[in-house]
């Protein structure tokens, strides 16, 4: 018979699919310019030259038995040594080729990641607004997903209710940032108090607690953002990263996770990941991705566009009205909703204007809608009109 | 705190891995002639030049943002409906696009099938010898693998202990043909046999039972082997497939998994596959992967070495005096080892003579060794005057 949880689940569709699938809908019945899709996080600049190369020259030169070769379990070590050296002198950290597991993108880092320093019946906090998929990855471990609510007017740690819901069969926290939805980066100074919480928790309750850092939109930071590297401030921690955003390469799957070598059990974190992939049958990213990315681990695409929508939009908004923390990189802004049922406020603009945006209930921060602005700067320019009319429709 | 499951793992290492360790020691110690190498199964013939092309012209072509994004969380849409096509047109089936699910290879294809087929507490049956990996796959959903003992015959089905060992809670029975590590392809005979049984369990119990049929090594059936495609005997099938063998990319992980369109609720396990993948982060294949298959569907490597090196070597163990079931497909052999400890048999192969081959007791079939003929014809010629002076040393 088939499995009736995830049979279920297929019933249940995601808020923020439904307006994408409004999207598609309203563009064929009326035609692409019927719509302004603010709704999905997809990269919109493409890959660098130089990964597209990478690529094109492995297929080329490199005997294809070793190039299309199972990888080892653990990772190509060459593409591990690589991102190792690469985060030591970016970040003045101390990585070694151990201390890397190429993953199938941030996905793929976070279920091993949860997995390795969790067990069923732990507790993982995190943050709202946060990632839906954050739910699936930690539940799918047997633990327990806790979620400190935001603080809005900053988008930083709500430090209050943080030590609030600790409590000892907390196992890891698990935070984003740069964030989505809201586009904001934790501070230094937030870092810093974060780990020093921790730090005193774990004394507290006599048993490590792991800081779990999902950054895929690490190399997305505006101009004069305090962006600190977590795994800097805290020993116990794990950074799980992604190729998808910062060279444009979504769909490849391809990424990792980085154990803080003054982590405990540094050493044992990795091999363990090998045994957790047997388990979930995900067993290594591609071998040409591994060993194309090891050239680029310097480049980005070229990013300067979402910088350019921020400003633009940010200065828009503000002035008509809206109430929106400054992002700090990413592509997202998370504006207040004029309304306080923020789904209401989104149908209408999908409906009366073709504006799509997605409500921040999705994100567990109700009163707010996410734009994703990965899109070409002329579809802000037109948008900012409609969000000024939908603005005065509703107050 | 670290998970102890995991870690308690990594202290334990497959014998297989052992044996490979063994001999890239003394490889390393007495130069590369002081080994012949069959413990690993990776292909040794190179991908065909279609392939390659095919990536290579994505890479040229295409726009990179389509190219490299996000592919859609059930698969891209063409590569879905080329592989329901290629097998409808090879096997007679009705797959749609709607039953194909693309995977990282049969690993991904086997870890979705079984949890949208069984939930925790089920029994899934499998038949000894079998690959060491199935029970991380099976354990990994909450369910028991419960294991039929071989038939050291012929290495088809052994019926009498299947139906002894059949019980209410079996919600699925894995099989895999061309089979790892025998070589042996079940019959159409067999198969007919299986399907009645499980047919009449289904009818017996008053619930479905799922065939998960694992065919990385569908294309490597060597002339005259009787080799029926499995799904068109039994309904409730899902057939699990990797391009690993056949297209000799085992590293890039792509294959995929086909729903019978005649299984129960069949519209819904794709679906429900799409939301297994959200609790494992396992997130689809790379879409340069996915979308380069599409025009080799009917190609694979050259693959006549294998055929070639599995009579030269089934014909010389034979005349030696070995007991070999004569395999049908696959690049492995699974001779009787002349001693009942086959792995005192393999550790003297391989410290006495450099020959490094693996024991049946890995597969759950004492007594036996495989031998992996992925090899250059060459090393076949040197290893058999060692295969006979170790027959010689033994009897």
């Amino acid at each position: 018979m088939i499995n009736e949880f995830y049979r279920e689940m297929t019933g249940r569709e995601s808020v923020i699919r439904q307006f994408f699938d409004y999207s598609r809908k309203r563009a064929a019945e009326l035609g692409p310019d019927s719509v302004l899709n603010f709704s999905i996080g997809n990269p919109s600049v493409p890959a660098p030259d130089s990964a597209t190369e990478a690529m094109q020259t492995l297929l080329r030169e490199m005997d294809p038995i070793a190039l299309h070769g199972y990888s080892p379990t653990l990772g190509q070590p060459s593409t591990k040594a690589a991102i190792a050296e690469s985060l030591n002198k970016r970040f003045g950290m101390n990585y070694g080729p151990e201390h890397i597991f190429p993953t199938s993108g941030a996905a793929g880092a976070l279920s091993h990641a949860l997995r390795a320093v969790t067990k069923p019946g732990d507790t993982v906090i995190t943050f709202a607004p946060y990632f839906p998929e954050y739910i699936p990855y930690v539940t799918g471990t047997g633990a327990k997903l806790s979620v400190v609510p935001a603080d809005i007017d900053s988008f930083q740690i709500n430090f209050e209710k943080l030590e609030e819901l600790f409590a000892p069969e907390v196992s890891a926290v698990l935070i984003n940032s740069p964030n989505n939805p809201s586009g904001i980066v934790y501070t230094t100074a937030t870092i810093q108090k974060l780990a020093e919480l921790l730090t005193r928790k774990q004394e507290e309750y006599g048993h490590e607690i792991f800081l779990i850092t999902d950054e895929p939109y690490r190399e997305i930071v505006f101009k004069g953002t305090d962006s600190p590297f977590v795994s800097s401030y805290y020993d116990n921690s794990i950074c799980c990263y992604s190729f998808s955003k910062s060279l444009s390469l979504p769909g490849e799957r391809i990424g990792y996770l980085a154990v803080n070598p003054k982590a405990k059990d540094a050493e044992l974190i990795v091999p363990m990941c090998g045994q957790i992939s047997r388990f979930t049958g995900h067993n290594c990213p591609s071998s040409l991705m591994q060993l194309a990315i090891e050239p680029v681990l310097y480049t980005t695409s070229d990013l300067s566009v979402y910088e350019t929508n921020a400003a633009l939009l940010y200065e828009a908004l503000t002035e008509i009205g809206y109430t929106v923390v400054k992002p700090g990189g990413t592509f997202y802004m998370f504006p207040r909703s004029p309304i306080a049922d923020a789904n209401e406020f989104c149908w209408t603009a999908a409906k009366e204007l073709g504006l799509i945006i997605v409500p921040g209930d999705s994100f567990e921060c109700p009163g707010h809608f996410r734009i994703s602005y990965c899109v070409p700067t002329e579809q802000i320019e037109k948008a900012i009109p409609l969000f000024e009319k939908l603005y005065r429709r509703f107050s």
